[in-house]
């Protein structure tokens, strides 16, 4: 049975510039692509603060997918706003502009009807934030956690003290290694164990994902596209797929959080080949599934049996003492 | 039964320097690395030239390891040499000269008896020279071809003529983007399928690698390691394994080349461990299975059984028309 997801972040409205073309104030926002990935696994709770302007569009595109916005509190002022522009390899992105607008006084108010949430996904926002979230829930099953560079340096002992209690830390390689202060990503992501979570998982983009206990590690390569179109937004989808994969389940065991990373993977993958969330409007759940499937045969292989090296030959075993 | 393997390639005298330390006069070259990591898997025949200088030690430390020497020619001169440094985190690297010495002349020239070698490897050699190799052999099953940005530059012709001949390209994922003079990985390994070869074999590095035929794809990532020495060698170590397994299993099939690249990985994964060729030379097929089975658990996954997404959760098929 399918729990429901809680998810506190922001809502957005996003210039975007691309080698292939650009789009001004999209709907866009961490909440927001979390909120229609994770919403094909589970039932989601967005909670968020937009201004006055915030289109009816846009709330209308959330609830028409069955998300509950009762927690998408409106406030006086206008909706947050960022603009970015992407390299041509669409690896590298300059951030043009943030006009934080009604974020700057928010403060996260989880309704009464959603403080039991089981499956919860603090989205890129002020540690002290998320935080305020976790105070206002009850005995959650599974608290997953993304942050950002800006944080890592400006509020670095509010993130360590929120990760206290998170169990999922999701954040990409370069953010792993500035807040871990080590260059090799395993012994990275080995000390941002010792923070608290009892799993990190590891984007890397165009290469990846690698997740890390503390008796196993997992990684699943990005599905090859010929065609990327705009990143925006593809590290929260892909936080949307694995928690919503993970509450679809109800399990949270080393076997479903594999899963969930591979889910994250390919809802990702989809967030990329269009402009804004429009790639994860328009999918449904037997596409995912396909993609799943074609993501398991990218990765899969075994030994050729009876022909195995080790029993083929033995001149190699002629290893000299020197 | 295992077949064996012939490599044509070079043998060096490698300085390296690493953020980690340096060595001169390194046993290195491109046919070194492949013939020390593929012989763990089947016979290997070495075809290379070395100079008068070359220390006996190196012919040793090959020949005590079943590596056939025949076609190690000693030529008047001295040893082909190399230096390199590589920057902080391990994945840049400066060329700081290179001496061809006896390999200005070379012309390689395949012993009689090795003409019917079933397996035969194109090491990072001038693709002019590949095609000499290519004359002299008789009706291989496999040849698998590597080079570098060097010739892509320099013999572009030569090298898409002797492509035309070859079944299996090995290269990097800089040199992929740049012969196909394309961006995107995906559609540039399509356009090398279309050079010729039937299986192209893209090496990321610390990504992993990326297998692609006209009708499969397969990604392996590489293991992650907590301590890099020197990734001098890698790419032909990776070959080593690659071929090798092949070689061993004496089999073509997709599923036989899967196999493959994740021994290729797996071979790599050690070479960069130690300085040089060190790494290939302390390790045996236990050693190598252990971390197959490593890589193995590393990229497994399956859907979580009963509680399949799609099936527990069935809100998001209320999909709106727009």
């Amino acid at each position: 049975m399918s729990s429901p997801i809680l998810v506190v972040g922001s809502v957005a409205l996003d210039d975007i510039q691309t080698p292939g073309g650009a789009v001004r104030e999209a709907f866009g926002g961490s909440a927001s692509y979390f909120a229609l990935a994770a919403r094909h696994f589970a039932p989601v709770r967005v909670v968020a603060v937009v201004g006055e302007d915030f289109p009816g569009a846009h709330r209308a595109l959330l609830e028409k997918r069955g998300i509950d916005t009762l927690g998408l509190e409106v406030a006086p002022g206008k909706t947050f706003r960022w603009g970015g522009r992407y390299a041509e390899d669409l690896n590298e992105r300059t951030t043009l502009f943030t006009h934080l607008n009604v974020f700057e006084s928010f403060h996260p108010r989880i309704p009464e009807t959603h403080r039991r949430t089981p499956y919860v996904f603090l989205g890129n926002i002020h540690p002290a934030l998320q935080t305020e979230v976790l105070q206002q829930i009850d005995r959650p099953k599974l608290v997953a956690l993304d942050t950002m560079n800006l944080w890592i340096d400006s509020a670095r002992s509010e993130l360590l003290d929120v990760l206290r209690s998170v169990d999922v830390f999701i954040l990409n390689d370069s953010e792993a290694r500035e807040l871990a202060e080590e260059q090799n990503l395993l012994r990275a992501g080995q000390r941002l164990l010792g923070l608290g979570p009892s799993t990190v998982v590891i984007k890397k983009g165009e290469h990846g994902a690698f997740m890390l206990r503390r008796d196993a590690m997992f990684c699943v390569p990005a599905l090859p596209l010929a065609h990327v179109e705009d990143p925006t937004g593809a590290g929260d989808a892909f936080a949307g797929g694995f928690v919503g994969a993970l509450a679809a389940a109800d399990d949270t065991s080393e076997g479903s959080l594999r899963s969930a990373v591979a889910y994250g993977t390919v809802v990702a993958s989809y967030t990329v080949e269009a402009f804004g969330v429009r790639g994860l409007c328009d999918i449904d759940m037997p596409q995912l599934e396909s993609r799943f499937a074609q993501l398991r045969d990218l990765t899969q292989f075994r030994v050729v049996r009876d022909t195995h090296p080790s029993k083929a030959y033995t001149g190699a075993g002629r290893e000299p003492a020197s």
